[in-house]
């Protein structure tokens, strides 16, 4: 993978309980995360659409559909990816986000990264891979936020 | 507000427990719901970013900081609004997508609006309302999705 250039190499707190997170940080939580949203642009207009994705060796890995303008509006674009978490009563959550070049997998480097664990957001048939390759990854924790 | 356009006017079954939801739909679990992402571009690159958000006379407005680079990219823009919800244990799970120009509340305009309840993601100051007027609604169930 490319070498990924974060906002923070160490916990930065910043003012009202607003703190950047780490790379490693980040990448924790891209680890433990399972849904994510990945944001493109399709038919010159903004969109965000829900997956369930996998990190695999610093990248992401998730399912679209065989012909989908998903799957079309991916193939080697820049998107955005976010995971996150709030807790209402305790006015505290977190995000991640990554910026990078989403590309469709082959067939031949599907076979040679084995079995990715890793199901579609809408069940059924969604035959195609897709990895982003971190270039930016930046995150942010809110540990005791004002209403 | 503008005339929303939706993909469907009713209950639309798909393939493979995939359901398209209507605009009536869509538009309940906007108001359901209180923490929503944001994409937007910024700095010719994409971005997602998690806000705390109310539903109000069918727009959405939520809370930024001054001089942020957020707020200025939501500046008349068409940003991209996506809410969701999964269960992974049912393999279940549904989104709504809004697409519509962003732009700041000026304060006369605040006035009259009267009190927005709604907590700004980060703690502390976010004096920026942002109001997203959609233009399209769109948004899909997944009912029995298979892994």
């Amino acid at each position: 993978m490319t070498e990924v250039v974060s906002a923070a190499a160490e916990p930065l707190p910043l003012d009202q309980g607003l703190e950047v997170l780490t790379t490693q940080q980040c990448l924790a939580r891209l680890a433990g995360a399972r849904l994510g949203r990945v944001g493109v642009t399709m038919g010159a207009l903004p969109a965000i659409f829900p997956v369930n994705y996998v990190l695999r060796d610093g990248a992401l890995y998730f399912r679209t559909g065989e012909g989908s303008k998903l799957t079309a509006a991916l193939n080697s674009a820049v998107v955005a990816f976010e995971i996150d978490e709030a807790d209402g009563i305790e006015h505290s959550g977190w995000s991640v986000l990554v910026v990078g070049r989403s590309e469709l997998v082959d067939s031949h480097e599907l076979e040679s990264l084995g079995p990715l664990r890793v199901a579609p957001w809408p069940g059924g048939e969604r035959t195609h891979v897709v990895r982003i390759v971190p270039q930016h990854i930046s995150g942010r924790r809110i540990s005791h936020g004002r209403t």
